[in-house]
């Protein structure tokens, strides 16, 4: 990596953190939970009690899909962030929601958090360049066919605009193996530690693409080091518009961050 | 790919064509080149020139550069734009360039004969969507880490909104090995065949990145079916801003035009 | 590649040549053809005779199989052996055959004019070095997830034990494609002609796994600068006992060979 | 995975359990160490005392080394085998060693508690038959290029010898990805343990190639639910012959299965 001129990834001193309502993500470990898509406002209301109850810190639910087929289900759109609004007046958890087009950022951000930055968009330059500009912190997922390098670049394009508050998020790569969805990559974990100030977080559901993988997949991030999750759940799975296959229900969920909780306080206990 | 929605692309009964000045794409067959970026006029013309002088049928340049890198060079924009407007005056060269902004269509759609979707955009779907509702051709190009159903499906995108003039080009995808910048995949031309009534071209420039395979792969794109060739041309390539390694000079351009249209005439010959 | 010590490989003045019955590899464009594997006299005596026909230069047969489950069939041993030493004294065809394990090397060398290493065993070191003290032309195919770089080593095992007559076969990598059984990578081609004196050949079966790409990518091949081809054909491809969606039959055998003879002597007409 | 005739490995009630000195592998977890290569008996000893040292349950060490270019360093042969042999004796650590040539096997067995198959020779199925013939325990190394598919039929060559005591271990898989030497997929680890009833390992030396890495993949792979870790400890790291980069100093290793050990106690209480 000596060639890169990262500079502001390089010469750090310290971690960054970014605080968002009673978080702060880089300091605290985070747990961002909800549906992949906003279908309604009943599951996203019960989803989001469901992570709350089961400890999450923040929501998280699409409502621009970016999907293979054209013919798939899109997403709700302006309706879908309005649901989210109201779950989050009604929880109190702080909202992460996609963001696909440049000229969609402004008025998104009424409504986001976070705005996320989905792998297929990783170097979608011009979004990155306008999420930069946005006060909003981004979480920039990897690109499934991306190295460490050019994601780091990708986070650089947004620092370079002037916004600081960039997240990683390890999802999956794409490999030869077919078992699983995408091979998650643990070791970037320490890798974006050792070259960067910004957190990582990791998302097993995309990650491995099956239920019984996640949970496994979600304590070795945490032992990895990993600053937070990303968890797709669902309060009815089996009738889910996108990704039926890897959403928790609300007591998988449940019982996964309780021990997600707990190995987290004993790895940091190792440290110290 | 059974269960794929691609009725348009399924139910041809005979291949699309789509006129572009002189050439036919589908049924003759075109060779697009030029620099990777528009640098300067003068750059543009004497490559513009060159490109005509060796039977090139259309003209290549980026205005707008998806770089790795923030801090790299990233195009002329509109001053790119307008000089690629000079050079199709002056040699008649319909030009192709890469859009990368939704909210740059329409205007780019003043300047080029067929928009470019680049690689790291194949599965932007907002941009998809937008050159959809244009009126010129897409030239859609594999992402790197694309199988051929998602391909198909990005196609499908544009057709939906109801532009039907989309070419696709292989340009190589990732794969472990380094010696060459991306693996090249020349099978994907008869699957392609297969599956679509679609036009299809090669990028060997981006295919290899190697000057050397340049030739051998322009020659084994055409005994393999391919409907036409983008190839990188500059007018001296020591100096490019980008793709310094990859880019031709106008002696070597002429040496494989004249043998590339020498095969292809040869290989018409053999089915008939 | 510079820091590689394949002084044989790069030393190199002229290219190697191998003369093998009427026919010498790296001169003349040599056509190896036959079943994936020998299953029984009458299957091997009618491909051998179609072989012949349709211009095939040598037989080509498997008598030891490596496959992926150990209830597959695992091949017949000394007696597909004797099969394709009959096979050769009806047709004249020399024969190219597969050896697995290093104790079979010495009594396979008296049936095989040609030692075939498969691609799973391109770095079982131990066989490499049996089969480069045997006195046979070795063709050594490349690993689904080997380097060019690592492939040379290979070689360079087999030249490092004095035998000097090494054939390299391409048939295809792995990647993340699915619609093709492996992904042909045509550009080592060119790239193995600029590093090493060693002709190289295509197996554009195993390359693709599908009937329909095998004739472009066997002309592609020749057009890029292929030694020659290895293919699969089968007497009667449905009731093959494996790979049995990638045979030709005679017809689809002779009508391929007709063309890339004809491309062939193109090709070479191209250069002078 | 339906379609396999992986009767063995399907039908099971229980998980394996192999007995070994004083540890049993799938029910105890249990670390493997030592250097890459046996390179001399002062070396050996010093390094296995600071495997037993640190908590090491076995000794590994390469005798035979299947390396990239026949110019480097091949291993010691039967010198390095009865150095082995004198480490057991004067540290009571079982042996671990990799075994290349089906012709070696009855003889290594003699030296060696646990045969070892490494991952380019995971589809050598004529050494996979040989060592299914033995009555040692087998542990073998995934491919770098393998799916979970290939990999369990290659355990299944061995157990259909009826062998029945086969260890699979991870070691990181091919991909583009640059910055490690090998991708880790750590996901393997529980769709092991829910396709079969075999132990299974992670090597994170190999898998990863960087020391910085190693100790976050070890915790990693734990609370993934590994039964046990290869790491390789080098007395002196510089000066090694192989693999100089990955192998940690004696002291790196206690610290690193200090942790370990505590975080396993943990993990295992979270379960129960």
């Amino acid at each position: 990596m000596k060639n890169l001129k990262l500079v502001k990834l390089n010469d750090f001193k310290e971690r960054s953190t970014i605080k968002i309502g009673d978080s702060t993500i880089g300091k605290d470990f985070v747990i961002i939970a909800g549906p992949c898509s906003v279908e309604s406002e009943e599951q996203t209301m019960q989803t989001a009690e469901a992570v709350k109850k089961g400890n999450g810190n923040m929501l998280r639910g699409g409502a621009f899909k970016p999907r293979t087929s054209p013919y798939d289900f899109q997403g709700l759109g302006l309706k879908g962030l309005k649901i989210l609004e109201k779950a989050k007046e009604q929880t109190g958890l702080p909202i992460v929601t996609e963001v696909i087009d440049p000229r969609d950022v402004s008025w998104v951000c009424e409504y986001a958090d976070i705005l996320q930055i989905g792998a297929r968009n990783m170097q979608n330059f011009s979004l990155l360049k306008e999420v930069g500009k946005s006060k909003k912190p981004i979480l920039l997922k990897r690109g499934m066919y991306s190295t460490l390098r050019e994601w780091l670049n990708c986070a650089e394009y947004i620092l370079a605009e002037g916004n600081p508050d960039v997240i990683l998020c390890e999802r999956g790569i794409r490999t030869f193996e077919t078992y699983t969805r995408n091979t998650l990559d643990l070791s970037i974990i320490p890798a974006v530690k050792e070259l960067t100030h910004l957190p990582i977080m990791v998302d097993p559901s995309h990650g491995t693409g099956k239920l019984s993988l996640i949970e496994p997949m979600c304590l070795a991030s945490v032992a990895a080091g990993a600053d937070g999750l990303l968890i797709e759940v669902h309060i009815n799975p089996e009738e889910a518009k996108s990704d039926a296959d890897q959403q928790l229900t609300p007591e998988q969920f449940y019982s996964i961050t309780e021990k997600v909780l707990k190995l987290k306080k004993f790895i940091d206990s190792l440290d110290s």
